[in-house]
């Protein structure tokens, strides 16, 4: 039996054209059943910029008004996505691109209006497992921007890597799964001014060593809060490595349990 | 045994809340395996415009430069279809928003260049009708924006009523199919400024009648020609209506091929 390989890849790689390429012929390469999911990246900013949308900030936290989502969904769901497929298919991998309501694939709840509210923001609940699982079956290699569905018939933004985590985790019940972070260092930093310094593997006593000297910078916490979830809820393997993690010989950091 | 029912919607209709929300009702509640197919408006024309996009024109056609096909592929592919995916998904329909490139469902070809050369523009080759199949079995309706994809790893625009006539006739090869076009009148009018003057079955000969007597005006000219090719090729019924043609009692054009 082989391993279902979900691999998410930061929108600040998806938006240069040649290092896409290289990603996408690796992609390609790998063997067995796959998933990507892609995040969006600047391309979104830019749009809504030209729009005339001004981006909705309370204390610092970026809220997605009606226009953002509607730009995120353009974006997002439309342009970026359509086009990874098509650069797939060109690469004989039949691709289908999907957002949260196709099939119902990823279904989320508003997140709770708090101290702030985020707007059209979704926190997951459910994946259709069955209807992902049925894809791969057929061959077919699903393509999901981050944006899921509630049951209010809602498009939610949603956080591409626990759209990622929660996919693996639902695969997970149907066969061993690896869950692949693709972005822009080689892994997890000892030293963040030294892209060298990559630890190789982190289980949960080195996290909390990490934690405990501040090692970990406030952008890596919630992706590695993420990957233990992740581990815990039944995915094998996670790995988080720059654009080479998909090839055989790549530096990356591996997460374990234990 | 019963029909598969393909349904083209305009994008002037679904431009309109309010006509579009009762259009979908109406989508929902047929019975049997369906699809839907939308056309664009002028969301994209507008968005361009904002964007800074200019419109290229040659001898008063437009052209699909690289630029407006991005805006198309956000528009129609990710905007329009995505949120009617999710109108539909609260209707309790499991619908799955498609462009060609997805699963390779439209395989099309750069429309030739002879006098002008029309852009990103693709005359459709291929339906990959098991695909759409194999949806249809699972009780999901697939939604199709009109973007057909090229074996040479491009997104085309593409004529939404060819789309959706490809697809009835591809699929007319696995079951009985009807091939439904709403726009925005009742039908094929014998007096085109009265909506009213509906005529209700064309066969070949009317055809012939109405091309003589310079009844069809130069809009319906190319809908019509789809229509009998469509039947020609296999499609069971062709009907032409407005937003109530999916209702039971709905006053239309019917077109047969004899």
């Amino acid at each position: 039996m082989g391993t279902i390989k979900v691999i998410k890849i930061g929108g600040k790689l998806i938006e240069n054209e040649e290092k896409l390429a290289v990603f996408l012929d690796d992609f390609a390469a790998l063997q067995g059943p796959k998933v990507l999911v892609h995040g969006g990246g600047n391309k979104a900013t830019e749009i809504a910029g030209k729009l005339g949308y001004l981006t909705k900030m309370v204390d610092g936290r970026r809220i997605t008004d009606e226009n953002s989502m509607a730009v995120i969904t353009m974006v997002y769901g439309g342009l970026l996505n359509k086009n990874i497929v098509a650069k797939l298919q060109k690469r004989n991998i039949n691709a289908i691109g999907l957002c949260g309501a196709d099939g119902k694939s990823i279904v989320s709840r508003k997140r709770p209006v708090k101290e702030i509210d985020y707007g059209q923001v979704g926190d997951i609940e459910k994946i259709n497992t069955d209807f992902i699982w049925n894809l791969l079956q057929q061959n077919i290699v699903p393509v999901f921007s981050a944006i899921s569905y509630s049951e209010t018939g809602e498009l939610f933004n949603t956080n591409a890597d626990s759209v990622a985590s929660e996919i693996a985790v639902a695969l997970s019940s149907k066969m061993k799964t690896e869950l692949n972070y693709c972005f822009e260092k080689k892994g997890v930093l000892a030293n963040v001014a030294d892209d060298d310094s990559v630890i190789k593997e982190i289980d949960k006593q080195k996290y909390c060593e990490l934690l405990e000297k501040k090692v970990i910078n406030e952008g890596m916490l919630p992706k590695l809060h993420n990957c233990f979830q992740a581990l815990e809820k039944g995915v094998e393997t996670v790995r988080l490595g720059d654009m080479s993690l998909l090839k055989p010989d790549s530096v990356h950091t591996k997460i374990v349990i234990s």
